[in-house]
């Protein structure tokens, strides 16, 4: 089979353009390491094609995603490509005054505010770091999450990331990607280091 | 078990510190969509620590990785992080001025280029992208490959990606994230997409 035919075409009424053309949930779960730093490659992609990039991300750490956070910043400054905006939780969310309360709290503003740029088009790629998390401890419910990806309008990729995505989100996404740890360097008693973790 | 503290302390002679500045060799291999886009979004980290960046791509696609290409060499000019090299087998190798022949021999150029390099220290971070098959095809050699990497100097940590890795050189990584397709739109007759997989 030559790379890139589809093992079979589908009888869905749709052309092969309106088919490619299809917006994506895509979701990178499992233990391995790459979940969060693949889908920041995937934001340089969609910069690239000058589509406005809206990251969320739904944890609370100071080290954590500067590097791509100064990178992705800078590149939506320059209006060589797409504009960025980076919504980090762990500084309050930038649209609330207020302090956000619990981290429960906080998470559920968050996702409300996903749902109001999906409902508005704000963006036409989505990084909802870290977001299974959320899901998982109950703080957002996954069946509105599913609903509301579902009835998204318009061209809106949403790239979800975090260990132990629920199975209904699994089911509702268009490609999943389980990163497995074969080897890490913590097994050999090695902490995180700078440039590589952070 | 509190996060990132490792399981055990390896009785290795090395400090702390020493082990957690230990320079890795990283490898994101299997069939799942991601290994690239983690790679270059480990560039982004890299960049934002100010080290040196050396991209080697050992493919040949017009579309492949232009988002990524554009938006770390845009990155390595602003100067308010790491410099980027961005080298492309596709366009014959940067230091090549001749017609470099087969696939095998320009496979087998671009490596003596990385050897040099990590001789020279040249990058603080190399990424080898899709570098699993030329050492697959026999066109460079894995033992010397793992010999090298072994042998490299300083402190300069090399990201290889590409699917079937050889078990001689995951045996030699630190780091090594299988990437599985759990599903892809692919199986529903979709064919790629811009800002997605390119």
């Amino acid at each position: 089979m030559p790379q890139g035919t589809p093992e079979h075409v589908p009888d869905d009424g749709l052309t092969t353009r309106q088919r490619r053309n299809r917006p994506l949930v895509i979701v990178h779960t499992g233990p391995g390491k790459g979940k969060s730093t693949a889908a920041f490659g995937l934001a340089l992609r969609a910069w690239n094609q000058g589509w406005p990039v809206g990251v969320f991300q739904f944890v609370k750490s100071a080290k954590w995603r500067v590097g791509e956070e100064r990178a992705l910043r800078l590149l939506g400054e320059t209006g060589q490509g797409g504009a960025v905006s980076w919504n980090k939780m762990g500084e309050g969310w930038s649209w609330i005054q207020r302090d956000a309360g619990s981290h429960a709290e906080q998470a559920a503003e968050g996702w409300a505010q996903v749902t109001r740029d999906l409902s508005a088009q704000t963006y036409r790629l989505y990084v909802l770091d870290e977001f299974t998390y959320p899901m998982k401890w109950g703080w957002v419910d996954v069946d509105e999450v599913v609903s509301v990806l579902a009835a998204r309008p318009g061209h809106q990729h949403v790239v979800i990331t975090g260990r132990d995505a629920d199975p209904r989100l699994i089911e509702a996404a268009d490609l999943v990607t389980e990163m497995t740890k074969v080897k890490h360097p913590m097994d050999a008693g090695q902490k995180g280091q700078k440039g590589i973790e952070w």
